[in-house]
């Protein structure tokens, strides 16, 4: 109940400390079968770590070269766990010195201490940002098992520093676009990059909203009671340090309409040769087949956002999730040291000014992992 | 997995179809010693209950009368599962006969039969809104377990059909109001009442958004990484059918602060003769303790909603929830039957033209059951 | 954590003290789709049930009739939760007032004590063996669906008051025999019954082995390190109060063997039409089928009780189970009282002198259990 | 639900594969402040390791260092997962080239292909002994956790080729002289030895029996229904491949007894002046104490095993579990290869002979684990 283990079928269990000798995690309960090669997961952390350059983004140059300990024979996964580790090699303990007597502003230091009656204060311990890269490489895992159904999950940064990307319905809106800039915004970077390059040099920190798309997604995923779609996800998003708030479809604004405006219509989907809708791509698996008996429908709108009653309805997943500014600054705070005195912080380590464009390969792992996961419990629902 | 019981030391399990013999609950892991009586559960299920007038909610009489099953002795929990039952009595069946055979917009009906099937039809079945007596016959023994360390959960109505409450800072905000008007809401009704009415006799309906108090929680509450405590909250409510988002503290807001702005100054927090902090009250339990050599703390601010790091601070945890309007509205709608074909459908059968009011005490019991939950887990945090 | 829900997909929690209201069960995550009628449930009730005569055993009357309460509509289950009580309607509490405040010998009086501090001291309360009644009952749910795979699960009493009844390999061995005598021996009753009663009239009590057989299980159940198929079924008996023991296949025996005499010798097998040994019966199910490019293999011998490194062989699963004397007996006893004194203890209420046949279903229903949840669990074992 | 996680609060995740790069353990729920050295870990695993010499042991020397990956700092735990790794760097890989396609009898071989599709048939793969090497790991964590209590586990070999050791109650019983001779025996080793050396030299093997003692145990652990003390025992226990039972206290013996015979008589217990019986070495702590108003009792004898109801009694929980002999053998041996047809085995691989001196710590390691385990679920018993 310690919290480090995630998942009910596809699980995975994260491990390690930021500036301890490795970060990990290892999945259990991926099936046996998947095409897994240790580049996957190279690929999915070198989006998240820092030294890509960018905006706002510490130059520190953390390697993140993961290595496959088990569970893969032959570049398939055996069915067993599959423990991946990554050396921490690129770490500066000694500018955590100064800070190890008094309590960040913003921080866990003494929630932490709280909690277990001591820390490992060196780079925030386990209550670091670096412990997603765990996450990330266990959804790389996820993400080449739901590649055999053709489900991709997709995010990008559609706020920085208080200002907006283009979103869906803007003609500049091109999710496409958010793999290729370094703010990962969906469309031309704007004046956000800028405003963080203020933020920073002031040593101020900014926040911001990633949104997400969950695409061919099948009918029928989720748990109706407490293991809705919703659910789920809020959970692996909000577990994400520094997220506050995350809303799906509608949203928030959803509360303030009527249930006329708000009800999306249903409609019958065309099927094509394949019994799949024509416009859904990816070929037919165990996965995606709807009881017989069942029409296929389709929705005119999807402001819910892809699930009804906690279970998906074969539209897009959507969902925008919030994220306070960096808790870091270099800008003089009080606070309050080991001894229940009021003092002052200056944080002068390597941080960055604003970690939204690293938080979206993040937010793609944990919504994969709870797919994966929703995916194999779903093979439980029928006889 | 199939999703019906929730969480990880204090478990419950709820089942029941709305039109099925009963809707119930079982806790499992409710320490023994906690003093019980039905009537702690039947209270919180009067306020869900509909039938208690109000604008917009449905006449029909549920009594929802709880039987506790097992787990009690002598007006105490026995350290044993507790199982709770509420018969079924007041449901027209027949009302639905006509809807066996569509998909209501906006209802689980068709992504159900996508999963399972089949479905029982009658009232929505399992995703009927009568599944939450279950959750507040459940929360309200969590209640009771919280009552111990001096623990409380208040919710209020904060928007409905489009129109706010009086917010915190507002001095006309009184959240012991909400438990005295059938709005729910903390001050005087306004125009939300009267809205609300309008939207139903046009047959159409309304949402809004619930806000949520955690008080005299103590610090260390919460798992670091997984389990935090914003993200247990936010599976929880977002398992709230109709739950369309949920944000903690400053919530979307704290996405535009800078950081400088959105941080909470640290102070100390003086200490009472009992070890607590002046302004907490409640005696000093196993639960509320702090380490030794650990300061007492308090925040000037509490911007960060009550946690930092997935632990809570020992501020009140403060969140608001987004619910969709109402998905049965009396106005025609298109939508699609079971061949596959486009049809009309007009939903006659009693239902509430707003449920926020209703929902309150759900938000209420999720939030319990969570806090309960994480009570417990941290009794293993230490040595 | 609290130990009243068991299984991993195909969940069970059990609730209820022998004096209280109500016994019952509720099962989690059985698919949509299997037949199920309240008379399943009752038929292996009523084997369970004292009142039916026979050596030794209580001639008291429960009537333990099921009712369901949640989790089926039309005769098949929902994919929900199943809930089920069964009403305490015949106890005497009364027979329990004299006992409260000594811990009687063999019994949990005191380590329930220990671990709650206090306890429901009629009839046993929670540690009664009336809360086996809610394992038959959830375990004929569980045979419901592994009805749809040929599988059945068949237990016996071989040993009782320490005498031996035919095994398997002796002529007079016919395990269906056991369901129509009263003491479920496969075979003539023998002594044992006479033995039972002679114990019994001195006040005395008996013990004894039942041995059980799953047959028609297809291979590749079970998880090769800590779910392995023996530890599942080990850890479902050994919950049975008064179980000392379990050995699988070749048992305690085993461990005198050479290797060359305790491997079986994998034979081909022969395939009928349907893809299935010829040997085998019922139809091939989504859960029966081998992997592409995997023979079907049998064994000349079945030493290894039907499971190799965890995983289930197809060969029949066969393990003894001990069970100690019942506790409660009538001739005088020392004990201690809650002040810590030495007592005398004579119990008088209605007991049984031997459990052993009403073992039985309990045995079979917990295997089932047991089996069901790997038959689910390994529909998540492979792309 | 892939079994390689094992425990419900204090949890251990096991990985790896016998030739892949590693084997290992993360271990999720040790509290913190628990002092831990790595030398603890090396410390169990080198008694577990092969290449000690004695009789019928491969000579192979796997050196098997431990390297923690996270989760201590300064010596002790620090509440977060505790990653232990163990590279793999004495492999013959080539020695199974001529097996991987065949199936070995005794072996989990064709279980395997039956379950996943595909197997690494180097070593074993998963199911190889050398997995148990991250279970030894993970117990080292879970005694030093239990030593904070003074609570201790201790198994030695009392059985081997057929030949029994002395047992409780002989003279020659001395179960500390099982760590210093290579058969850990309990007492002089006798001619077990020389009929292993036999059966090796012949291409043959032996199994035996292994016995355990937990001593120091408070009363009040384990759960009163599916959670039983022996229950969770037994799991942890059959989980250890070639496993084949188990039983607690008199165990099988119990069935054929009285229950006049068979009943243990309660006895007060005189207390120290710390409050624990006189006899009981180690500090009070946390998880030693009674409940107030419960007596302290002892009992007569020990026929139960340490365990009424599910839940400890104080005194020695003892239980004995059968290993079938090694299913590797150098005897030519019949089976069947991947085309199904029969064919000859010859395993010429470096294999032990009898694997139970080597099984001592495995027991031991998977017993501290729950334990460790029911210590903490223990700490939400009661208010």
């Amino acid at each position: 109940m310690a919290g480090n283990i995630f998942g009910g079928v596809f699980r995975v269990l994260s491990f390690g400390e930021s500036h301890g000798p490795a970060t990990g995690c290892v999945i259990d309960g991926c099936p046996a079968g998947v095409s897994l090669d240790v580049q996957d997961i190279a690929r999915d952390l070198s989006r998240r770590r820092p030294g890509n350059g960018g905006p706002g983004i510490s130059p520190r140059n953390e390697q993140d070269e993961p290595e496959i300990l088990s569970g893969v024979f032959g570049g398939k996964t055996l069915g067993t766990p599959i423990a991946i580790i990554i050396r921490n090699t690129n770490q500066h303990s000694e500018d955590y010195d100064d800070l190890k007597d008094l309590y960040r502003p913003g921080h866990a230091d003494w929630t932490w201490e709280a909690k277990y009656g001591f820390r490992d204060h060196r780079g925030g311990g386990r209550s670091s940002g670096r412990e997603t890269a765990a996450r990330v490489a266990a959804g790389a895992v996820a993400r080449a098992f739901l590649a055999l159904s053709g489900i991709t999950v997709t995010a990008w940064v559609s706020q920085a520093a208080g200002i907006n990307s283009p979103g869906p319905g803007d003609p500049a809106f091109d999710p496409a676009a958010a793999a290729a800039n370094l703010l990962r915004v969906p469309g031309r970077t704007g004046q956000a990059g800028k405003r963080i390059e203020e933020l920073a040099a002031r040593g101020d920190s900014a926040g911001g909203v990633v949104s997400c798309r969950v695409s061919s997604l099948p009918p029928g995923l989720g748990e109706p009671v407490f293991g809705k779609l919703f659910a789920r996800i809020g959970e692996a998003v909000l577990s994400i340090g520094a997220c506050r708030g995350v809303e799906f479809g509608a949203g928030f604004a959803s509360a303030g309409l009527r249930g006329s405006e708000n009800n999306d219509e249903p409609i019958p989907a065309r099927e094509s040769s394949d019994g799949l809708p024509a416009d859904k791509p990816g070929p037919p698996t165990a996965e995606t087949g709807l009881p017989p008996g069942v029409p296929r429908l389709s929705f005119k709108t999807n402001r819910a956002g892809g699930s009804l009653g906690g279970i998906s309805t074969g539209m897009d997943v959507e969902f925008r999730a919030a994220f306070k500014p960096v808790a870091s600054i270099g800008m003089a705070q009080k606070t309050v040291n080991r001894n229940g005195e009021i003092t002052e912080c200056r944080i002068t380590g390597r941080h960055d000014a604003c970690i939204l464009p690293r938080v979206v390969p993040v937010v793609e792992a944990m919504t994969a992992l709870v797919i994966a996961d929703l995916t194999l419990q779903h093979r439980s629902a029928r006889i």
